[in-house]
C-alpha cells in the first residue's frame, strides 16, 4: 500500500541496510573495536568550542520568542546578511539577504533547488563518482539524472563527453566539489572549462542551463588548496552549502542556498526558492542553529585531525600496493579494487571485517570509498588487515 | 525558467505577499501598535521555562558529538522510546519506538506521509474547513485533494458528504483537530463515525484508506475538553505531531509520526517514511531539540493566555453582532462576515487596520479567520474597531 515509487526505494536501500545490519552483527561477535566501519561519512571530529559558546550566548541575550519563533521562510534577515557579508569577504562576491535562502542542511537545499527549477522530464547531468542521493533528490521532481562517465586518471570531470551530452532538455548540472567520493578538488581551470562549454550550449539551444555546486565540503581542503567559488566564472550558478561538516553540525540540518543576482530569472527562482522551503515542509531552517551558524562563520573543525587520518591512511595503503589519488578534500579515500569486482572486494573486505562502500553507489564500479571520519586508533589497527587482504588477493 | 508548478504556486503566493506588504504599509504609517495583524498563526505564549534549562542540561551532560551528530533517520532511539511511552501513559495506547519517526515539524512530518502513500491520481479526503498548505503537499506527490464541502452549524465534518465522496480512489483522509481555522475539536462521536464509514468503504472497495490526524493543536485544548486519540478508533491511522504550538517552538521545525503496528503495511510505511526523511533532504529532525522535546513531553506553554484572549476576544466580537463558534482550541476564531463576500469584508476590515484571512483559504467562503495569538492588549484596542465596522456594514 505503499507508493510505487517507494516501493523501488525500499527494495534498493534494504542492501544498504544488509550492510549495516552486517556490520552491527560483526560488532557484536568480535566487539565494536575490532570492526573498521569506514561506510559512514560521519564527521568524528568535535564541534569547534565556539559552537557551543554561541548557543550559550544567544539563550542568554535573546528573547525565547525570538530564538525559536517563526521568521520569513528564507531565514533570519540579519542571518542571511551576515552570510551574504562572509562569502563576499573571501571570495570578493557582491551578494545580500536576498541571494541567500537559509535551508535544512545540503540536502534539503538541493531538495528546494530541483523543486523549484525541475519540470518532468528535464535533465540534470553529472559527473560519476557523485553522491548516490542525487539520483533520488531529480528522480523526486520526475527528472532524469544524466551520468558522464568517470575520468579515472585524475577524477576532474570528463568534458569531453560532457559537451557531448548537453540536450536542449539539460535543465542543471551538479557538481561536488571537495568530492565525495574521491576527495578531488575540481580545479580552477576545470571550473573555467565546464563554465565556457556551458554558455557555448546555452547559445546552441537557446536555454538557460544552471550550475548547481553542492558544498559541504567546501572548508575541508587541505595543504591550502583553494576551492573555486564558481559563482564568479558562471553567471547561472545555484549553490547548495552545509555547515555538518565545516562545523561538526550533521544532525542539525543548517545550511543555505545562494543564488546570484546575474542568474536568468533570478527574482523568480528566489520567490520560488522561498515557497518550495514552505509547501515542502522544511517550512524553515531550524532557528536557533540558523543564529548558531552565523556566530560561527570563522569558526572551524580540527582539519588536522583528518589530515592527519588521511597522510597515515593514503601512505599506507599505497605502500601496500593500493592505487588511489590523494584526495585534495573531504575524508573519502576512493581505491581501485586489486579485483574488478569490487562488490567481491568489499566482501573480502568483510571477511577481515573491513566495512566499506563498493563505487557503484557512485556511479564508478571498479573502486571503493574509504570514509576516513573515524579513529586515527581504527586506520592504525586497519592497516595490518589492508595488507593482509592485498596479499590474499595477489 | 522556474518550473510550470512552481509558477503557479508564485501566481497564487503573491496574493498573500500583497496582504503581507499591505500590513508593513499600514505600520509604517500608522504604527505597529496601530495595525492590527490577526493574519498569522504564530504563536505569541514564550516557551516554557523548561525549554532553556533541557537545553542548558544537554550542553552540560553531553559531548558534543553526541548532541549534534547524525542519528538514525528515523531520530534518536532513546527520543522516541520516552516519546512513545508518553502516548502510552496518556492514551492507554502501546507504541514502541518503532511506531514513532521524528520530523523535521508536522509539515516535514505530513510531506513524509504523503511522499510515502501517494501515487499519481491517488485522492486525499479532506474536510472545509481545512489548512490551505494541504493543497500543495498532497500536489506535491501528484495526487488529488477532494474537499468535503463545510457544515457550518457546527464545524464537525460532514460525514454523509464525506460517504458519498469515498471512491477506490481514496488513498487517505487528512483530519486537523483542534482545528485550523475554526478551532473546533473533533468529537468522539464524530471520530467513531468517521471510522466506521471508512471501515464500511474499504470493505466495499477492497482498498486500505488511511487516516491521517494532523495535529499541531492537540495541547491547545481549552477547559479540558478531550481530543480524542484516533488510532483507538482506526487502526490504519497515521498521526503527525508538532511541539510547534505545544512548547512554542515553531521556528526550531520538531514533530514526529506515529504509525501505529496494526496498520495495514505497517513494516513498509515504517522502511518507506523511514527513507522518504532522507530523500527529501530532511535526512534526519533537527538533532537538538530531539533531545528538548523529550525533556519537555510534559511541559507546556500558558494556556491561560491563550484562554484570555479567546475570552476577550469571542465574548466582545458576539456582543457586537458578529456570528461564530466559540473555539476549544487552537488559536483561532472563524467568524461569519456580515456580507457574503468576505474579501470584501477584509478590504473593509483593512481599512480600520485590521488584518484577516479570509475563509476562501481554508475552502470556506463567507467567513474569515481571526488568529488570537496576539498580545491582549491588542485585541483590547481593536475591538472598538471591530465594532465600528459592524455598525457600518449595518
Amino acid at each position: 500500500m505503499i507508493s510505487e515509487k517507494m516501493k523501488v526505494q525500499v527494495q534498493n536501500s534494504s542492501v544498504i541496510r544488509a550492510m549495516f545490519e552486517e556490520g552491527k552483527r560483526l560488532a557484536g561477535i568480535y566487539g565494536a573495536e575490532n570492526v573498521f566501519d569506514f561506510s559512514l561519512g560521519n564527521p568524528n571530529v568535535e564541534p569547534p568550542e565556539e559552537v557551543k559558546q554561541a548557543i550559550l550566548e544567544i539563550l542568554q541575550s535573546e528573547k525565547s520568542m525570538n530564538i525559536h519563533g517563526y521568521m520569513n521562510n528564507s531565514g533570519y534577515e540579519d542571518v542571511r546578511t551576515t552570510i551574504a557579508q562572509s562569502i563576499n569577504d573571501k571570495f570578493g562576491t557582491a551578494f545580500t539577504q536576498n541571494n541567500i535562502i537559509m535551508s535544512v542542511g545540503a540536502g534539503g537545499g538541493l531538495n528546494v533547488i530541483f523543486k523549484t527549477l525541475l519540470n518532468p522530464e528535464d535533465q540534470v547531468i553529472t559527473f560519476a563518482p557523485f553522491f548516490g542521493e542525487y539520483r533520488s533528490y531529480v528522480a523526486n521532481y520526475d527528472g532524469e539524472l544524466v551520468i558522464v562517465s568517470p575520468n579515472t586518471v585524475d577524477f576532474q570531470p570528463n568534458l569531453e563527453e560532457f559537451k557531448e551530452k548537453i540536450t536542449p532538455k539539460t535543465k542543471a548540472v551538479i557538481i561536488n566539489s571537495p568530492n565525495n567520493p574521491t576527495g578531488v578538488i575540481y580545479s580552477e581551470e576545470t571550473i573555467v572549462k565546464l563554465s565556457e562549454i556551458l554558455r557555448e550550449k546555452e547559445k546552441e539551444f537557446g536555454t538557460d542551463i544552471y550550475l548547481i555546486s553542492d558544498e559541504p565540503y567546501r572548508e575541508l581542503a587541505y595543504d591550502n588548496t583553494e576551492v573555486p567559488y564558481p559563482s564568479k566564472y558562471y553567471a547561472n550558478t545555484i549553490i547548495g552549502y552545509s555547515f555538518s561538516k565545516s562545523l561538526s553540525l550533521p544532525g542539525e540540518r543548517i545550511g543555505y542556498i545562494v543564488v546570484p543576482s546575474e542568474a536568468a530569472d533570478y527574482e523568480n527562482i528566489i520567490s520560488a526558492a522561498n515557497i518550495a522551503t514552505r509547501i515542502l515542509g522544511f517550512v524553515n531552517a531550524p532557528s536557533l542553529f540558523q543564529r548558531v551558524a552565523a556566530k560561527c562563520l570563522n569558526a572551524k573543525v580540527d582539519l588536522e585531525g583528518y589530515n592527519r587520518n588521511r597522510e597515515l591512511l593514503y601512505k599506507g595503503l599505497s605502500a601496500y600496493g593500493y592505487q588511489c589519488i590523494k584526495p585534495e578534500g573531504a575524508f573519502y579515500l576512493f581505491v581501485k579494487t586489486p579485483i574488478e569486482n569490487e562488490v567481491e572486494f568489499c566482501n573480502l573486505a568483510k571477511k577481515k571485517n573491513i566495512l566499506l562502500v563498493p563505487g557503484s553507489a557512485f556511479g564508478c564500479p571498479g573502486y571503493v570509498r574509504i570514509a576516513y571520519c573515524v579513529a586515527y586508533k581504527t586506520i592504525e589497527k586497519a592497516l595490518p588487515s589492508f595488507k593482509a587482504l592485498m596479499e590474499e588477493i595477489r
